[in-house]
């Protein structure tokens, strides 16, 4: 997995300016990984600023963990100047199944044609799909192995873009080619649900490599740093307090070559 | 207080979906705490999603902490709506006293019936019974415990909810009986007034209780949870931002064995 | 250096109420800040209340990290409310420069004429200056460490407030006086631009210092105890998770003599 290692060390030498219309859970969060990995993240809902900060910014993660009118406003008006410049989008469905609002919500940006990678949770990618009550407020209700990876490329060619869906096992694809991320011990398993906007860190930092890959490999790339970043601080404390500051530093400490020697990326025909 | 330590457990098992209509200062905060007790959070203003969130969800945790008319609006509609349901309700009257706006607020939601405790510091509570000047933005400007102990009782006959006065020690009434929550020793004492959000969890963590106890013991229940972990992560660390970390890993460590042993709840006549 | 570690003791003992209108990334990091430090911060930005809150604060801090036209209107309610009231204003201008929105509403803040300092990176002082091009998203582009001391005299002049240019080297100039606050060690350059919110937590600490010394000596205080404590922070951790944790740890362990000890301030010429 060298391209890998390749990959963050292009992110930490381009410094990325990544531009987060995301919730207010995790505004700090995402805002802390990003800056741990070595992106530059600016957070900025404003309908009167998103399309001057689309055009300096090298991405652009759209979630839509707490809506309203405004921001769903903002969001639009982001992604459609996204795409007619072309700069890539990571799009985080939170909620998606949830209520009727997420729902509808993720389907409109997503038809909005500018979007280049959805990550979310096997209940959130199923609600894509058209299947309901996969989702109990922002957590999958279930998690299938086998079906999370045909989710990931039926909602692939669905939509047109680079489809991941998380969870212990996480699958990649782009409707041709499916990749999973496999875990490389059960060490985060007891800790890895305790701590909120954990998804919202993997699509940010997607983001962040969106800059510097194409879209199928940035979506890897982001969730393979996750994992990677989380086993280590996991390893460090199976606590949620203490595992959660070790992640920003494991964001920051991990280099290329751990990166590439850790990520259990493999590859399966879609 | 066998009874304690089986709520935990009950709350851990059934791991209770809680909608948090919450002030933005602690978004993060309580929905970790709340995680990392073992409940499952979502965190939702919008008017367009709170009704159908509270069907969803097994309890209703609203904080005033920082407002907007919208923010209003979906709290009134929240509460009504879990009123209908028999959705059991705590409210967090952040800052009562300290405006105007504050103060109607917290009324005009406990007026609306569907309000099963109230969870403020002492300020809060004491504007709630109509007494002005305690409040010091969000800090109560004054703790009097035997006072605290009479508001309990009074705004719990006032309005027909249990109460739950915050301090040193901790009083909780539903208008008949009064139970008190004692600290352990001093050791939370230096370090309790200097992070932000700790009253905010311990209306969440009622929160959670209320979907497996009925409000007497649920506030009880999730008072002397935040205590006990609380001391225990004060033990680990006495400095502020250590002792935020070791809290959450303490809300998680936290069994029902140790709740029941360390908790120090007492009854009085009201 | 003594009169910073007076300066110290003073905030410790009186408890200022800071009233806080602030973004939403960093509202629980400021709000974590400064009761670390010993105030008593109140976060609230509805146009209902923030004259009530300004009336009752000791200073009032406003920070555009995340603005909307309901935020704006309020900072303008409370900055001139302020005046009016002669309380003490700090402002950050947080991505001037980097967005038209964020520049003129920065400007309009400031011409308001109730603001006492301006805290701001190279960037965001080069816009206030009329430069271009000088802010990435929310990140100066460049620091030029001479031009700053330059900057800060120039803007303090233009708009007749203290003006603070923090970077490796802090710039604080009135138009007459300029003060630089010089690092002690190189320990914390490799972690201070991977954590968030770091420059909002020194312009809250300034607010805190405006409750009990006037604005120059103020603005050299907030930097320097930010300073000061980071050092301690990164000598404990050079790693963003565990370091932004240990620097609330810090803000409180810190004290009056350390202060004084370390603190690096040097006068010059304007």
């Amino acid at each position: 997995m060298e391209w890998l290692g390749n990959a963050l060390e292009r992110v930490r030498s381009r410094r990325p300016l990544v531009h987060n219309i995301t919730n207010f859970v995790v505004m700090n969060t995402t805002a802390n990984a990003l800056l741990a990995l070595g992106a530059s993240p600016i957070m900025a809902h404003s309908p009167e600023e998103v399309e001057e900060l689309v055009r300096a910014a090298d991405a652009l993660v759209v979630n839509i963990g707490t809506l309203d009118s405004s921001f769903i406003y903002s969001m639009i008006k982001a992604v459609s100047a996204a795409k007619e410049l072309g700069k890539p989008v990571v799009l985080d469905p939170v909620g998606a199944g949830a209520t009727r609002l997420r729902t509808r919500t993720a389907l409109h940006i997503v038809s909005l044609g500018g979007v280049s990678v959805v990550r979310g949770n096997f209940g959130e990618i199923s609600a894509l799909a058209g299947e309901v009550g996969m989702t109990r407020g922002v957590e999958a209700s279930a998690y299938d192995e086998l079906r999370a990876r045909e989710l990931a490329t039926e909602v692939s060619r669905k939509f047109g873009t680079v489809v991941a869906v998380t969870g212990r096992v996480d699958y990649v694809s782009n409707g041709r080619e499916v990749y999973s991320v496999e875990p490389n011990s059960a060490v985060v398993e007891g800790v890895i649900g305790r701590v909120t906007g954990l998804g919202c860190i993997v699509t940010a930092l997607i983001g962040a490599y969106l800059a510097v890959e194409e879209p199928l490999k940035a979506a890897i790339a982001g969730i393979a740093t996750f994992k990677v970043a989380a086993e280590k601080a996991a390893e460090e404390s199976p606590y949620p307090g203490s595992f959660h500051v070790k992640l920003y530093d494991w964001l920051y400490r991990l280099d290329g070559d751990l990166l590439a020697r850790y990520a259990k990326v493999r590859s399966y025909e879609a």
